[in-house]
C-alpha cells in the first residue's frame, strides 16, 4: 500500500474511498482533468460493485493505494465531448470497465486487445502517464478517452448495463476466444456468483446446453429454474463427476479458491477447453497425462479488448442478457462489502450513484 | 504386470521379447494373423527404439503383460496384400506406427483422430479385438489393416523414417493443431531428446525461428550448429530467461520429469501455447495469473491420426526432415536400453531388423 498527495485537477468530483486497509469507505472530495479534446466526460448513474474492489479496498493484492475510489462497472449519460470526439454526443448512455488507457502501439493494442496491453491503466487504483490517479466509479462523474467509452444500447437499462463491463466481459470474451460460443456446444461453469451467472447467461444466449458445477447443492434449483442451466454437478459427488466424465466442450472456472483441476479436466471431452478467470493466490495441481491423452487445455483469460466489450454489450442487449442485480444506496456500501464476502448477493450489487451519491454539505 | 498363454496364429514370427520386469530382451518365437482382406502384410526392415518401449520393457507404468515384443515405429516393405486392400500393392515401402486399430464409429475416428479413440488398439503390448495379443517391430514381419499403414515416400531412406511414426508425428501433430506452423513464429523446444530434436527440425522446416530451452549448457554448440536451432537457452539461468521474457509464440515441451512451468509460460508471448508432450508422473505446478494476464494456455497432445501420420510423412520427405538415429543391430538391444536410461543416443536408436535379425537355428 501507498498514500499519494493528489495532484489537484481543474475540476471538482465527489465519490466514497476507502482510506486505508480496512476497506471501510466514506465521502471523499477529489478532482478529475478537464475534458480533453478526445475525451468523454459522463455523469454517473450506476456503478457495480466487483469483488476485485473488495480485495483492492482492503490492500489484499499489495498495490492498493489511498485514498482509493473504487469502482470499473460504470453507466451514466454523456454531459461534455471534446471537439475531436468522434463516437459520441451529449446525452448517450455510455459506460466504462476496467480500463482508462493503454499504449496503443503494442500488437496487443493493434488488434484490439488492450486488456494484454503490458501498459495498461486501471479505471482506479492505478496512474494515468502524467502520473495522477485514477479514480473510479463511485462517484459522480467520469471522464475518459473515448476510445475506452462503450455505447449502451437503448434497450439495455443502465443499471443492468454496468457489471456487464466487467463481469460481462470477462466471461463473454473466452467463450468467444476459446470457440466456446457455438450453439450445440456443451460447456460448464464451475463456481455461481459474479462471473458464473453471467457466464451460464451467455452460453446459454450462444445457444450451449449448460452445466452448472458447484459445492453447494443448495445452488441447482437456482441454477436452473432461475437462470436457466440444464443441469448441475455436485463437484464432491463421486458418482455424478464420474457420469459426467467426457461431456463438456469446454468449462469456465469462475473459482479463485485453490481447487482441483482434476476432475474437471475428466469432464471435458477430447479436445476440450477449461478456461481459468479467477486467479487462485497458490499454483493449481495440474495433471499432465490427462491433458495429453485427451489433447485438452486448461487456458485463461482476463477482461476483454474495447471493441469486444462493444460487441458484448450489443449481443446482450439484441438477446437480452442481463445481470441479475440488487440495486443499493452508496451509503450501502460498507454492508455491501461485508455481504459480498460471504457471498451474500445473487449476483452482483450495483449502486444506485445518480439517486443516492449527495456531495457532503 | 501379467502373463498370458498366446493365442496360437497360423503364420510364424520372430522377434525379441522382454520376458519379465527385468526388461532384458532375448529371442522369441511367435506367430502372427493370416492376411485378412484389408490387411497389408510387410517384412520389417527397421524399427526405431522409443523411449515408452524401455518403460513398458519393465513394466514401469504398471500394464506390461509377458513376452513383450516391443516396436511402434516399424519400416518395411510390403509382401503381400489382403484382396479389398486398395492403397498398397506388394514390394511398397510402408511404416506402422503406435496404432493398429480404433473403434472406427467414435467422434474421434471419424475426424481421422485414432489416437483419441477411446478404444484404440496400442502396437504392442496390447490386445486385438479377437483378445489376442498385439507384437511390435522388434520382429521378422507384420501385418496390419491398411488403414493403419503408412506409405514411406521414396526420397526418406526407411532407416530414417522409422522414428517419424512416433516421435516425428508426435511433435508435428501439435505444432499442427496448435497453430504453431507459420512462418515467421518463434517456437521454444524444452529437452533435446528424440521428440526435441524432431521438434527442433519440424519446426524449423514449417519457418518458425526455434529456441531449444535446456538444462544443459552443453547441448547449446549441438543445438544450434548441427541441429540447426537459432537460439539456446539455459533454464536454469535466470538473466538468460528474464532476458527471454515474452518472447515466444509457442512451446513444445518433451520432458517428462517433473518441472517448473512458470518460467515457460513467461517465455510466452501473450496468447503463447505451452504445450506438452511428456508426462510427469506427478502433477506439476500451475500459476494460474500468468495464464489470465496473458490468454495463455497449458495443452497436452499424443501422438496422431493416421491420416496426420501420412501428411506429415509426405511434409518429411519433402523438406528433407529427418531424425538422427544411430542403427543397431538386434543384439545390441540390451546395451542400447542401458544406453537410452542414460540419454546416451543422438538422437533415436533404430534396429536394422532386416540385416540382423535372424531366426534362431
Amino acid at each position: 500500500m501507498a498514500s499519494q498527495t493528489e495532484v489537484e485537477h481543474p475540476r471538482k468530483a465527489f465519490g466514497w474511498a476507502a482510506r486505508d486497509p480496512s476497506g471501510f469507505f466514506s465521502p471523499f472530495n477529489f478532482s478529475r482533468r478537464e475534458t480533453g479534446e478526445k475525451d468523454v466526460a459522463f455523469k454517473v448513474l450506476y456503478c457495480g460493485i466487483c469483488h476485485s474492489d473488495l480485495h483492492m479496498a482492503k490492500n489484499e493484492w499489495g498495490n492498493s493505494t489511498y485514498p482509493l475510489v473504487p469502482g470499473h462497472e460504470l453507466a451514466g449519460v454523456v454531459t461534455e465531448v471534446g471537439n475531436k470526439v468522434e463516437k459520441f454526443k451529449v446525452g448517450d448512455r455510455v459506460g466504462v470497465g476496467c480500463l482508462v488507457d493503454s499504449c496503443g502501439t503494442c500488437e496487443n493494442c493493434c488488434e484490439n486487445l488492450e486488456n494484454y496491453c503490458p501498459q495498461y491503466t486501471l479505471t482506479y487504483g492505478a496512474k494515468y502517464r502524467d502520473g495522477s490517479i485514477t479514480y473510479g466509479g463511485y462517484s459522480d462523474w467520469m471522464v475518459a478517452d473515448e476510445h475506452f467509452v462503450v455505447r449502451i444500447p437503448d434497450g439495455l437499462p443502465l443499471d443492468a448495463a454496468a457489471p456487464l463491463l466487467c463481469a460481462g466481459i470477462t466471461v463473454y470474451s473466452p467463450l468467444r476466444y476459446f470457440a466456446l460460443d457455438k450453439p450445440g456446444l456443451h460447456v460448464g461453469v464451475v463456481g455461481l456468483g459474479g462471473l458464473g451467472h453471467m457466464a451460464v447467461k451467455f452460453a446459454k444466449a450462444f445457444g450451449a446446453k449448460v452445466t452448472v458445477i458447484s459445492t453447494s447443492p443448495y445452488k441447482k434449483e437456482e441454477a436452473i429454474q432461475h437462470l436457466g442451466a440444464d443441469s448441475f454437478l455436485i463437484s464432491r459427488d463421486q458418482d455424478q463427476m464420474e457420469a459426467a466424465k467426457g461431456t463438456l466442450d469446454g468449462i469456465i472456472d469462475t473459482v479463485s479458491a485453490v481447487h482441483l483441476l482434476l476432475p474437471l479436466i475428466g469432464l471435458l471431452k477430447s479436445h476440450g477447453k477449461l478456461v481459468m478467470l479467477g486467479a487462485p493466490e497458490k499454483p493449481l495441481e495440474l495433471p499432465i497425462f490427462p491433458l495429453l491423452s485427451g489433447r485438452k487445455i486448461v487456458g485463461g483469460s482476463l477482461i476483454g479488448g474495447i471493441k469486444e466489450t462493444q460487441e458484448m454489450m450489443d449481443f446482450a442487449a439484441k438477446h437480452n442478457v442481463k445481470p441479475d442485480i440488487e440495486v443499493i444506496p452508496i451509503d450501502y456500501v460498507n454492508t455491501a462489502m461485508e455481504r459480498l464476502l460471504k457471498a451474500d448477493v445473487k449476483y452482483r450489487f450495483v449502486i444506485d450513484i445518480g439517486n443516492t451519491l449527495k456531495p457532503s454539505p
